[in-house]
């Protein structure tokens, strides 16, 4: 195989930006992420690849559930800051404060929508591996004025040579 | 759960377009498909959401490899080509010229880049099925001049009200 076009290649798949929150009655664990899809209407269910090596992988395993809070333009500085382990405390973590969804993921106060997910099936293959979870609550805290995929923070925004891909 | 929350929250999910292909040595299946994510490097994953009653997942399910072709920004003609079944004759897939990769699955000579896939998991899950595949070919006939991620076809370039999530 010819690894830089499959390098390339790869890195036209375009990506939004989500930091991946979990708890699991233990430790509050929130991680950036950007490898995401929907997979089905109905249930309504997506897919996340998280680090198998990480400790969010091992909070979302342990809690069974998660929440992907979709960061706005605006999010450029939490993107970053989740790149990298962050503490909570005082209901803040990473120094953002959030608060408890239904499944008891965190939602950070600054992300325009999340939605909460039930973990469903882990696909353990590959240095990331891929959970199927179904949606089960959404929030919409500051609904998008345009299409909704013009308004999530993308990949592309973060930086002219930043990828996470390829 | 809010329904509109969870819809709006799911369309902010930023999409690509590409045309799934297969030959299953019978038949050869091409679909538009948009619920793709790369889910590992090491080896190079991807996973793709299919139709589970579809003509194209039959043929990746009998096939166990599929391509991914990228559609770049004048690629709209062939993405709503492939949104309904097309017949392959002579050569071409819905009127669009094709040849057989390394592992047998159809590369749109149009597409400026493709990956050929080989299926490892599927899981049955919700009312498309999401295929883990490995990449094991890559093709990048047309090389992206800027981002990568800024030459393919997106959602958002196929109509102010075109949506496939939520």
């Amino acid at each position: 195989m010819n690894a830089d076009a499959k390098k390339i290649a790869l890195r036209m798949i375009p990506y939004g930006i989500y930091v991946l929150t979990a708890d699991d009655g233990k430790t509050v664990a929130a991680a950036t992420v950007n490898w995401v899809t929907q997979t089905s209407f109905a249930p309504p269910l997506v897919a996340v690849a998280i680090k198998a090596d990480s400790h969010a992988y091992a909070v979302v395993k342990n809690a069974g559930t998660f929440a992907l809070n979709m960061l706005g333009k605006d999010g450029k500085g939490a993107a970053f800051t989740f790149f990298k382990p962050a503490e909570a405390a005082d209901g803040r973590i990473g120094g953002q404060p959030y608060t408890k969804g239904a499944t008891g993921a965190p939602l950070l106060t600054a992300a325009p929508a999340a939605v909460e997910c039930r973990v469903k099936q882990i696909v353990a293959e590959g240095d990331h591996h891929t959970v199927i979870a179904e949606v089960v609550e959404a929030h919409l805290p500051k609904p998008p004025t345009g299409r909704p995929d013009a308004a999530i923070l993308e990949m592309k925004d973060l930086g002219d040579n930043v990828f996470y891909g390829g």
